[in-house]
């Protein structure tokens, strides 16, 4: 048996029931809305986990590359949508996806669209991203003229097909109170079903996609919509807590981190843990204290609420800052295993490449990333 | 022949002919100051760049893990110092090492050396780190007593051989201009001369390992040390460039991204290059701007200085927001692909995993991390 007593270098942890009581929580409000679910897989990047929406009854994806699409086709989605401007560049890959499985993309203005017409040889859908206020990407809400043109491009190719109208409204992340985001999700929908209701005769098949995990998380009402597209719901993370998206005791990963030194004149200790695991994403709280995660007591199993007064104050590429109180200083030592919630789950993720996932008392290890990396 | 016309998603480009001028500038530096010149590879991570050093008769090298001095010791490297606090639970690892190279670790307090005593099989030197200033780690330079008892325990085994002492003047990445960075460098080369000066009579063989790009590159003067170990000098960034260590034509590296959607409204233009690519580290310029990046022009071997008022104004995953003047707006389009020097590009290159080295009209790409990454 795998045990979280065999690790000896930074891991990330995946605490299962929770990561699923996370999955299903979502797909039970789907289901509510009438709605469909259409996670974004990029926060986990990994196909296992992919497996546990599949067994909730979850048949689509969103991805936010060429290259994550193509992962997860050979991994048997036939339904993804790629939440990312056109890069024609990658026509290639484009078409022996489209040939496979149906492909979803989104137009944010006509270039891509002319360029993609010009070497598309196989079908796919096209949402319309409109941009609700984030002010990423996407056409203006008003800029009707620019919807027009792009759909006249639609219109001319026997090999695209107009899905409907997508939004992400990323700006929810400033928020800091479920008023705050439950106001921006009515404000945004409201955005986008106005556009839509623009075409809705036209188009009477025409699908609303939105999709953010503060917003989905928080949320009850999605009549007005067709689809909802959350990713980092599936882990959650202290961003998504401190914005009011999850409690703390959501949170499905923690890093595992070795102590390597003691510093007793400031109650710090250094973590093998740095900037390549973590990530530089930091976290600043209300009281304006700066983290980069929070201490939680590692069990076998399991991990408990963050530590109070714990967390990593500063972060470089493999060290790890973590300020502790008196009493938890006195209670740690060198050659200690101690876990982190994260500030950022997606980019944790992502430099990790892998999950040790706690589930009965096991601690299986396995590498996510191979054949994606290689490839 | 390969080419960068042939990119089509974000590639870290590597421009050999500067990089091998940092290189030689910084060799030819330890020469004339008669001082061994121990590279930091933790910036690069390929045994590939390694052998650019190894050809300017460079023998030795500092890496950030264990895994990663274990990757240099199979491409051939058998003096390496891992300048990070020993993490015991890598016993295994570290004797596999220390049987086959020579080891060199450090020491930041007892513990670590008293848990390292009981499970060693192969020498290994030991540096003892000194805190000169940066308060990450290290023991401070005033406590002796604690020195003492770190070389009481080196001196109670027959593994383990005293080599010197060893500082890392982080700090010096807070200076804004080369005076400050001169300063820093003489008073934190003092403050370990001064505890050397200490123990020098009972090891008169003991060394002044002392080492950060900042220091090593802007001061000439390393008579009173026998090492240093810059790392990020190799590619050197936009971070470096604002503290004063570099010119912005030094940096070695940029990422090309393809550019895949146009914002006239606001000048600016979405990249297929974010947090994933560059990494979430942000330089705030002296002017209070925030910045990701900095556009550079691309020509078939080379880039141009940076392009005025053209830089990365956010970052998300994947997308990078690339504010732009409004006549650079008008010349470029979706589907050019946009060279960006990076912020950290320590955190760049380990996140892209690979290089694209541009040399005499050639652009090869390969996979730095494969092996290492699959270990």
């Amino acid at each position: 048996m795998n045990s979280i007593a065999n690790i000896i270098e930074p891991r990330l942890l995946l605490h299962k029931e929770k990561c699923l009581r996370n999955i299903r929580r979502m797909v039970e409000k789907a289901k509510i809305n009438k709605v469909q679910l259409r996670p974004h897989f990029k926060t986990h990047q990994s196909k296992e986990i992919a497996e546990w929406f599949r067994s909730e009854n979850v048949k689509c994806a969103t991805v936010s590359s060429i290259k994550m699409a193509t992962y997860f086709a050979e991994a048997g989605w036939d339904d993804i949508t790629v939440a990312f401007p056109i890069n024609v560049l990658e026509y290639e890959r484009i078409n022996r996806l489209a040939k496979r499985i149906q492909l979803n993309l989104i137009a944010v203005g006509t270039e891509g669209i002319k360029a993609l017409l010009t070497v598309l040889k196989y079908p796919v859908n096209i949402f319309i991203k409109i941009d609700v206020g984030y002010g990423r990407t996407g056409v203006l809400p008003y800029h009707i003229k620019e919807i027009d043109s792009i759909l006249a491009l639609i219109a001319s190719s026997d090999l695209l097909y107009f899905s409907g109208f997508l939004s992400h409204a990323g700006h929810s992340y400033n928020c800091r109170s479920q008023e705050e985001i439950i106001q921006l999700h009515f404000e945004t929908i409201q955005t986008i079903s106005l556009v839509a209701d623009i075409y809705r005769l036209r188009y009477p098949e025409l699908l609303i996609s939105v999709g953010d995990t503060p917003t989905c998380s928080v949320a009850d009402d999605f009549s007005m919509v067709d689809e909802i597209r959350p990713g980092n719901f599936v882990f959650y993370d202290l961003t998504q807590a401190n914005i009011g998206s999850n409690a703390k005791s959501d949170i499905a990963i923690a890093l595992a981190c070795p102590l390597v030194a003691k510093h007793p004149d400031r109650n710090e200790v250094v973590l093998y843990g740095g900037g390549v695991h973590f990530s530089k994403d930091a976290l600043v709280l209300n009281n304006g204290l700066k983290i980069y995660g929070e201490l939680v007591w590692l069990t076998e199993n399991d991990w408990s609420e963050p530590v109070e007064g714990c967390y990593i104050k500063s972060i470089s590429q493999e060290h790890g800052i973590l300020k502790l109180t008196e009493a938890v200083f006195n209670q740690v030592k060198v050659g200690d295993v101690l876990a982190i919630l994260p500030v950022h789950s997606c980019m944790t993720a992502n430099l990790m490449n892998g999950y040790t996932i706690l589930q009965g008392g096991n601690a299986e290890y396995f590498n996510f990333k191979r054949e994606y990396f290689l490839g």
